[in-house]
């Protein structure tokens, strides 16, 4: 167990913490409930965005950029978004600082009062939508396919870095269409990206789900997600994908010209991910020795590191190694700081999750070897220097294939059916994860269960069979299970 | 000249407007002085940004990201900062709506007043130091070279799409240091690295140079710039790299113990650019035809044009063709919608600027050729089909350098001596741009001239040379010329 980290088993929620701030993530800032993002964890991020950037552009994406202000009024216009959105946002009301006549630095300039305030968008389906109206005419306009890349900001209590910020930052998908069938279509090649992002990428498996009405966007005909699973058996939603229907095009005015020369509303899609896949990705595969982070995320894959001091003959050898290595894409660092020691840049490169490590001395040359150590396992073993490179490009295969699978048996033998009330709640008191349970379709019954027990419906698979039930809590018919579990 | 766009000659302020519309590059928002930027102006924003992004990052510099608030009492914590900072700012007071209980939609909830207003960050010196605080205490956590890619406000009275809004997209590097020897070579450095990709991307030439305290920023001990001139004559300020001495690190009270272990304050530079670079740009190379780009920031730089329309083997050519310029790396498009013209296309194509277009009719198959139209020249040649993919090549670094030259050949030719200050008003009034004329140096007589004549000074060159003479207004004794102009 590393120095200054809680174990999990001790404590999950500060080992969390600790983590982060021992990987150097992030750090906390003096405005409430904002992170500093510290290099180390944007590096990360800045690998997620790229990899779901280029997802989106394959698939005829383009982004574009809105404002970071919404007039208020935008606000109400869509009826269901207005009623089920929280109302914690940031309010600007004033344009204007001046000097404190009586000296105490700045205030608020009292004449310099807007109109009317400005929300600091927690999500941008009005202004987007309010903005589409003047880009769209005819069916030759559509479909619309754009993406955002931005910071939101909602005023949450409680805060956790990466999984709960008041600022985050995020990518907001906005699409519209000619008919329900394409904007159902685009609803799902989204979430498949996601999913896909989330397996192949963050070595995360994900249940693709449906959420209930009760857990549905904000003026969203239906809800799609990712949810993936916690090694303190608690769920996490990782991202989801909206069906608007044409509630937005209602609301804002949104109509084009179909080939009929008809005039129809238009409809639409919105869906994001965000910063908060950064903690999931920590609590998925991180241990207590640190961070352990799946090679295609990894900001830095191999660090090499002489020992005990570099050496000519051996910086060379070092250096070839990377070089070769570099040449297959791979990032490579050299450590050769003298003035720390080789057991102290092991542990800090275990702590900040390096996936590979080469460990490199005088007697390994003569013998012709170099000293292998694989993060996600911790073994080492030693592999001859004429065939390290290969080694090495396969290894950080392996390692990526390891942490998803490892991921996916916990997160399997973490769905446990529950056929009865009794059971439901002995599985989620001693083993927590998914329950796969009846459930009789009504809020009422959903909301009951989460009174009692803190467990939500996270989805409704969508790969789940239709099997007829009976509710877990009404003993009602049921025709499909679905998926409860405490979440983050 | 094309359809809506008004010529430069007759109007050159609506010529920017219209090209920024007609060109697709950015959109009015509903929230006043924000823009929306269009997809197609966004894609050149990327492009730069990736080009900046890496040239910082070879040069050691990393990414991180810091709260989009600042408390307020923070903007006191620097004089010259508070003192000389512009103090148009988005004031957050309240962090939660509510339902009007009379039901007009939401209003603010008075009773979510925030204890210290937040500042919408108009810049970032003061909570990033704030936080270097904690991140500095020895010599072996410097450097500390930091960058973020960041939104920021700054709640201008006139604002123009690219040039001056209330909301803009920037970079800003904040980099702290054990000496301002380093600090100094690190300003520097970034001014290098922005002239660089001024003239090597943007095509666009730059005078680097010295801000006079007068144009110094709030807080800096020395201000270095890259000064462009625009079409119309006017200068355009692309890009600062500050010198910020030891100002933020007393004001925020960061210190480090040297390797003497003795304490002592840190030295800083900060540095940005930002969405006003694109209005630069269509600036400098743009016509009446529409939009202008150098290749090298063209999100497509080859459109092929099937002509009259597509069939079987002309596709077939036209994506043999693609494949081999896309094989080199090039972005290509094919132009296979049947509902346009060619006409159309062609004219859609040099309004937004795609660097080569590729026409290709079964003619010019039968006769073994294509023709090739740039869009800096607007010429035409045919070229032979099977020397296509070279051509085209060579075409694109012929056209990156065409437009630095003529851009340079422009500048070079509106840099005019003049040594009384008849000719200074004459200069002024009947050719524009920069004037290059002696001054005595006091900040008295520099805001004398701008009152006069409108004109500020641009920059006191770095490579100017010493050079005895008379400040062009008072007479007084001069060491070096400075540039003069009217500025964006």
């Amino acid at each position: 167990m590393a120095k200054e980290i809680t174990p999990r088993s001790e404590d999950y929620s500060q080992w969390y913490l600790d983590i982060v701030r021992k990987a150097r993530m992030a750090d906390t800032s003096p405005v409430r409930g904002c992170m500093v993002i510290k290099p180390h964890g944007f590096a990360i991020w800045e690998k997620m965005r790229d990899a779901l950037d280029a997802m989106f552009k394959e698939t005829g994406h383009v982004n574009a950029y809105f404002p970071l202000f919404i007039p208020k009024s935008f606000l109400s216009k869509e009826a269901a978004h207005v009623e089920g959105f929280a109302k914690e946002c940031a309010v600007v009301t004033h344009y204007r600082l001046k000097n404190d006549p009586n000296g105490g630095g700045v205030i608020v300039d009292p004449e310099a009062k807007l109109e009317e305030e400005l929300i600091v968008r927690p999500t941008s389906e009005t202004i987007i939508w309010d903005t589409y109206k003047n880009w769209i005419q005819s069916y030759r306009d559509l479909p619309l396919l754009i993406n955002q890349w931005a910071n939101v900001v909602r005023w949450e209590m409680r805060t956790r870095p990466f999984l709960r910020t008041a600022e985050f930052l995020w990518q907001e998908g906005h699409t519209a269409h000619a008919t329900a069938e394409e904007a159902m279509k685009e609803t799902r090649l989204i979430l498949d990206i996601y999913a896909r992002f989330a397996e192949e990428y963050m070595a995360m498996p994900v249940i693709k789900g449906i959420k209930t009405e009760n857990e549905r966007f904000a003026g969203a005909d239906e809800t799609f997600c990712i949810e993936s699973l916690m090694q303190d058996g608690r769920a996490l939603q990782a991202g989801t994908s909206h069906f608007l229907g044409q509630n937005f095009a209602k609301a804002f005015d949104v109509q084009f010209l179909n080939k009929e020369n008809q005039l129809e509303h238009v409809w639409a899609t919105s869906w994001g991910v965000s910063t908060r896949l950064v903690g999931g990705l920590i609590m998925t595969h991180s241990d207590d020795e640190g961070l352990v982070l799946p090679p295609k995320l990894a900001p830095v894959q191999v660090v090499i590191v002489p020992i005990p001091k570099p050496a000519p003959g051996l910086m060379e050898t070092a250096e070839k190694i990377a070089a070769q290595l570099r040449a297959k894409g791979i990032s490579v660092k050299i450590d050769d700081d003298e003035q720390n020691r080789p057991g102290f840049k092991f542990a800090e490169y275990e702590m900040i999750g390096v996936p590979v490590r080469l460990g490199l001395g005088q007697r390994d040359i003569d013998a012709g070897q170099i000293e292998v150590a694989r993060r996600d396992t911790r073994e080492k073993n030693s592999v001859p220097l004429d065939t390290a490179v290969d080694h090495v490009v396969q290894l950080l295969d392996d390692i990526q294939a390891n942490l998803f699978n490892r991921a996916k048996a916990f997160r399997d033998a973490h769905i446990t059916p529950a056929d009865s009330w009794e059971e439901f709640e002995q599985v989620l008191e001693t083993k927590g994860g998914f329950i796969s349970a009846h459930w009789d379709g009504t809020t009422e019954t959903e909301l009951a269960i989460k009174e009692r027990t803190k467990a939500t419906i996270r989805c409704i698979p969508v790969d789940g069979k239709a099997e007829a039930g009976k509710c877990v809590l009404t003993g009602k018919p049921s025709s499909q299970r679905v998926l409860f579990a405490k979440a983050y």
